[in-house]
């Protein structure tokens, strides 16, 4: 088998050093910066020979076309290299909610970005909790999406919740919220959640739950603007939960997203270092580890 | 022939519209939104029929990454609709100074962004005044470089300049200044500038050329932190120029460049809608059109 050899990418730096060490493998640093035009310029400081390259680069907001770009100077640059084997690891796959044409002529840019990534040289990718599980479709390369479930799950367990019960904040996320809650031996349960087609409001339907006196974990694969972790808090704590966990795999977490869910009744917020941020506690880095032994 | 209809996408929205004119043909407008996250929406509002689509995008500064991005999704989405022939009309093409590898391991990003462009389905590529002629080696398609010397002469003419003397502020845009001074009817000259491989700093160096009380045009294919044209201009100025005219095909025009080089004793700053700006004076679309035809 070939040595595997980090190469994290400008969007991913911890995240990526935190999997060679899982790995126990080598590291290859890149030189990045902005020129004053705003083009990125990119060099792999040294030579990964014969070796697997496991490029670590989050898609990111704000500017996920950036981390975009910048995955295909690496790929490329990588292949030019003469490098045998190449995997790309996207922690945070952007574009992946645009998986499909809602409205004629629109660009269905998940699939575009996976066009972009695969030709770029990838042999293949990773990805943590993709939002669509539709967008692994599109590559033709092998492509394996790996949860963040466990890690969060362990990290959940240190806080000894009171009869924990774990919330999906609307039905597409249920699976999520029950793998979860099998693996911290916990009931889960999940509110209805529609979103009208014209203003883009979304209503969250009150289960009867008996939440009293309970810690709650609400979990969703992504925070972007909080409304639905938000409104998901304070029907919990409308209903009488003791402590309330905002929890998801990637924290997006745009303008006042914060301030939002916590004013909202919930106590912490808890993401990973798919999206780095104040918020990013748990590391990926263990289970992708694990998804290229 | 198959009818043309231009697509003016969201970098080239004025000068899409402007060729179309010229061209006399159909529009189709884009829908363009960026969402919280920093993701972008593109939706091609009707559908393009048995014609030849023209899509207009510069992949423009301050985020070159972005309008490339677009560029996918408007190349995908139209080759996705079936339509037959499509041309890129890229008026300002990022990442054309990085058309090789100055250290080992740097991405040659201009390449991989050719790359990337022509795998999105274009047919055919045009390009005004690239920065590096080799940058079009990069393309199997047929791509063309079209020049805005003759839109600019014919601006400058209007101003009945007296006895003008055509600048190129560095030997590599001679080509340049000689084929504006030809459309011009007057003289031209370069400047020998050297840039300090290590300080990154410009040194002109001064020839004996008699411009006291002459009008003087200099000339490049981009303006981008204004360094090299505010030098040229004080040299001008030191040596008695009348009026001094920065012109050029981009104006990119970063940071404090436009008070540089107004300061160092030019007149005026002309450029084209390559790169819309305060600046952007003279169009393209004509050269364009022209090349289309």
């Amino acid at each position: 088998m070939l040595e595997k050899t980090v190469i994290p990418g400008p969007s991913s730096q911890l995240l990526g050093l935190r999997l060679a060490r899982y790995l126990k493998s080598n590291v290859v640093p890149i030189e990045f910066k902005t020129f004053p035009d705003g083009e990125r310029y990119i060099r792999i400081k040294e030579e990964p020979k014969n070796c697997h390259a496991v490029v670590v680069q989050s898609t990111l907001p704000p500017d996920p076309n950036q981390s975009i770009i910048e995955l295909c100077f690496i790929l490329e640059t990588l292949k030019e290299m003469g490098v045998e084997k190449i995997t790309a690891v996207i922690p945070y796959f952007a574009y992946a909610r645009q998986d499909k044409k809602f409205l004629p002529g629109e660009a269905v840019s998940g699939k575009i970005v996976c066009n972009i990534i695969q030709n770029a040289g990838a042999d293949e990718v990773i990805t943590v909790d993709i939002h669509s599980k539709r967008m692994l479709e599109n590559f033709k390369i092998p492509i394996r999406d790996v949860s963040a479930i466990p890690q969060l799950g362990e990290y959940l367990n240190n806080f000894k919740l009171t009869d924990p019960l774990i919330i999906s904040p609307d039905e597409g996320a249920i699976e999520r919220a029950r793998n979860l809650a099998v693996f911290m031996d916990a009931e889960y349960v999940t509110f209805t959640k529609s979103r009208d087609k014209h203003t883009g409001e979304i209503e969250i339907k009150i289960k009867e739950i008996d939440v009293a006196n309970r810690d709650v974990v609400i979990v969703d694969d992504i925070i972007s603007t909080g409304g639905t972790m938000a409104s998901a808090a304070e029907i919990a704590k409308s209903q009488g939960a003791a402590r309330i966990y905002a929890t998801c795999t990637h924290a997006v977490l745009v303008g006042d997203s914060r301030f939002k869910i916590l004013n909202a009744g919930a106590n912490e917020i808890i993401g990973t270092d798919t999206v780095p941020s104040d918020v990013s506690i748990v590391s990926v880095a263990p289970i992708i580890a694990e998804a290229l032994k």
